[in-house]
């Protein structure tokens, strides 16, 4: 079987793109970068391509479409971008699987939720998000979902929680705090770091896309995430008990998400998928390959 | 005071420019197409092109962003163009309103929705859109209000009834209606006919516009709908009693929109605006001036 992965030069994209590999696949990347991951075939190609997207889609079974405006703050800059990218991209996405009768699964983020409504936050709770990186990745996942609806697409949208691991973009928070606490720097958590974070580690992110491509699920979303939540200052408080330095709390930024605990429950029964690694065992993982890579 | 009347050669964005010149206003159409609307000053460009858009939002106080692709049956046969046009553009529009500090009215539409969970359906009531249509004028509406929420925009969104009267499209359900009813031909109706709608007179969404302009309420959708709600049977019916033919049914369109009873009553307490042109008013109204335009 062949893997389409888009974004497969990004942090998560190369996750999917080798989880894809270990389980036997044949892997094609699509990102505007070329990827490194050894043994995908790399095409190089924008998601507002039509022809290059309808191409790269032909030739495989299953789509694993990581590719986005990813960085927040970038869509925040950005918005008409990480629209474009984020929601007619993904269309272009899913008319090209239309069109050739293949299997999509999505990025989607547990960020669509916006304020909870009661929690734990199931697939049925309302989605009021209000950032444009999450309003456009809803926008795309609802796209998705209804050319399921209304013209036979077999997809499935996956709400991330947010991911970790290896290769992590310089400007998350996990590198942010990692970076200045190894520079004796003090580590600022915005507002007072008791916002919860379900932590995902993007193994296991990846092996979810590998099941929910391998399963014939279609036209609903599932929350893709781990059952443990950490909150903001107990990342900061961790790094810093490895790196030892101050953490201080800073204003709340505008816009940011709330706190909330999603359920991963539904998944669970329907692709028997659940988070393996440890918040503990990934974040050691992560600040040792840190170091690796320095020495 | 000035307004860009964004989508102005189309059916409802032509009241809307008209309404403003009525109210005072010096009106700017900013369309695809030439608006041969008396007294505007027309410009030709493309919601996608940045600088047009950016331009024409400098130039003006208000913009009442009317323009989309409207149409259901297009969206549906390219989702792409209304995600390009419904939220790229959109965002676009908001951009420049923030760049230059001007208000924004948005067309939104009552059909963000979807099924309904209580009713009637107040603003608070959760967005689950299945349709193109709908996905893409959500996408738009959450873009321009984050935008008010996170960088200081000044705008309104107006969720509109099924807006009807002179210079409707030919393939709205009045014109199909009306144009078989005419030749003698059987008038058929999707489903059971059962499926109610909360048509409202394109003049009194006009005035909606003008006082959303006027106003300065900001960040927020209201609902802008006429309260009376008419069946696509008694639709039928009525047409039918002008111009006796039979009326079928047919199968359920998939994709169509539940039926659902919309509340009005925010608006009316926000902006004093309540519809004002009954259906029988409004119908009779739009078949007298098809029958004039043949004669």
């Amino acid at each position: 079987m062949r893997a389409l992965v888009t974004g497969a030069a990004g942090f998560l994209g190369r996750h999917v793109a080798r989880k894809f590999l270990e389980e036997g696949w044949e892997v094609i990347a699509f990102d505007t970068r070329e990827s490194d991951v050894e043994g995908v075939q790399s095409i190089q190609g924008d998601l507002l391509d039509v022809e290059a997207v309808d191409a790269a889609v032909a030739s495989v079974d299953v789509v694993a479409h990581v590719a986005a405006i990813g960085d927040v703050y970038l869509a925040a800059e950005k918005p008409e971008l990480a629209a474009a990218v984020n929601v007619v991209g993904t269309t272009n996405i899913a008319n090209a699987a239309v069109a050739h009768g293949k299997r999509v699964v999505y990025a989607s983020t547990w960020e669509v939720y916006g304020e909870p409504e009661y929690e734990p936050i199931d697939e049925e709770h309302p989605c009021r998000p209000d950032h444009p990186y999450n309003i456009t990745k809803l926008g795309g996942e609802m796209m998705l979902l209804s050319a399921c609806e209304l013209r036979g697409l077999s997809g499935v949208a996956l709400r991330l929680g947010t991911a970790y691991g290896s290769g992590l973009r310089p400007n998350s928070v996990f590198r942010i705090f990692i970076d200045r606490a190894k520079r004796g720097e003090p580590i600022t958590v915005a507002g007072d770091g008791s916002q919860g974070r379900q932590f995902t580690h993007a193994s296991d992110i990846a092996r979810a896309f590998v099941l929910a491509a391998e399963s014939d699920v279609s036209g609903i979303a599932l929350n893709t995430v781990a059952p443990e939540t950490t909150t903001i200052r107990e990342l900061a408080e961790r790094v810093a008990a490895r790196y030892p330095t101050e953490v201080t709390f800073g204003p709340k930024r505008p816009g940011d998400v709330p706190p909330s605990t999603v359920s991963p429950k539904k998944i669970e029964e329907v692709l028997g998928w659940r988070a393996e690694v440890s918040f503990e065992a990934g974040l050691n993982e992560l600040m040792d390959e840190l170091e690796a890579q320095e020495s």
